[in-house]
């Protein structure tokens, strides 16, 4: 098979992607989130808030990054922010088989060059992977408030557990991550996310 | 407001485009594709198969610029490609109409910069946009071959009408423009498309 053949191919499987659900409620189309229009959006994001990143971070790679990184749920499906450590253990093997499958659909170079920012994303350690997973975190959490509470509500999720994830976005934006802060502070004041042991900060002065 | 202010609302803006609706039937899920999963698709092509566009191609330029080429369709709605004139007329001045509304969300120099990669897609001019555009004939064109036949048939579109589009294709990517010229010949002896006044080539030789 010759190279254009195999990208031809390589682009006819990722069409499986809008077909792979998420546990986010989208509150226009009133449905749950695919895979695909969720990557899209991260990517778009990153052009929107990339001044966002640290210093020196490559927006581009960023970029590409995202548009990739959940390319391994069309044979692993998704798994929700907060499951357990067992399951997340059985996600992170089923979704290194679907990496090892599904980008050597490419050419050797291609394969190797997208799948080293799929390990990249997975792995947390350049600013182009911790920018891209602050995006990942943040993108549901603006979701959720748009959607009255959305998975939050529905699966009894509280500020607390939320806290956590917004360390990882903190970890990737520091200015992202008081913004998410700040969400999550709101969402609490507006009863949109129950506080746990949590206590948001009072609302900034009108 | 502030700059972040305005950025996360333009993210939050942009969620509706995933309610938008184009012609092209998903296999898969079998539904309709909508406008964000459809630009993701792009973006993952413009890195797949960026090795076809002429040389010296901004290829992180066609990523940005397909992105947010369709986001003009959370007001205006997305138009069938084989609309008639008149048709493509309102939708132009809608577009138009939307991306001054849209962009504009953001602070004044990203929604310039975006603004004019939108601006850049819509003229075709640069070797960037032309390509752009040639990923986003082929792709329904890939579509329906994997639904058997779906908006050709739907509609009942012939070959000859198709044709007109990878006339489109062959300006962005000579190579991409033969590749859908065989899609289009395989297609007509697959009975998914109707020739209508053309002659599909004879099959390769096996």
């Amino acid at each position: 098979m010759d190279r254009l053949d195999q990208q031809i191919r390589f682009v006819g499987e990722i069409d499986r992607l809008k077909g792979v659900l998420r546990q986010t409620m989208l509150a226009g189309p009133g449905r749950r989130e695919n895979s695909a229009e969720h990557s899209w959006h991260l990517a778009v994001m990153a052009l929107a808030l990339g001044e966002h990143a640290p210093p020196g971070t490559d927006i581009g790679r960023v970029t590409a990054m995202v548009l990739v990184h959940d390319l391994v749920e069309i044979d692993a499906g998704d798994l929700f922010a907060y499951a357990d450590e067992g399951q997340q253990a059985r996600q992170e093997a089923a979704e290194r088989a679907a990496a090892d499958r599904i980008f050597a659909l490419l050419p050797p170079n291609q394969a190797a060059g997208l799948r080293g920012l799929w390990d990249e994303f997975e792995e947390r350690r350049t600013p182009e992977a911790r920018f891209a997973r602050a995006l990942d975190r943040l993108q549901p959490m603006l979701a959720n408030l748009t959607a009255g509470g959305g998975t939050w509500k529905e699966h009894g999720i509280t500020a607390d557990q939320v806290l956590v994830k917004v360390r990882l976005i903190e970890d990737g934006s520091p200015t992202l991550g008081r913004c998410a802060r700040d969400l999550v502070d709101r969402a609490v004041r507006d009863g949109l996310l129950a506080p746990g042991t949590y206590s948001p900060a009072a609302p900034p002065p009108a």
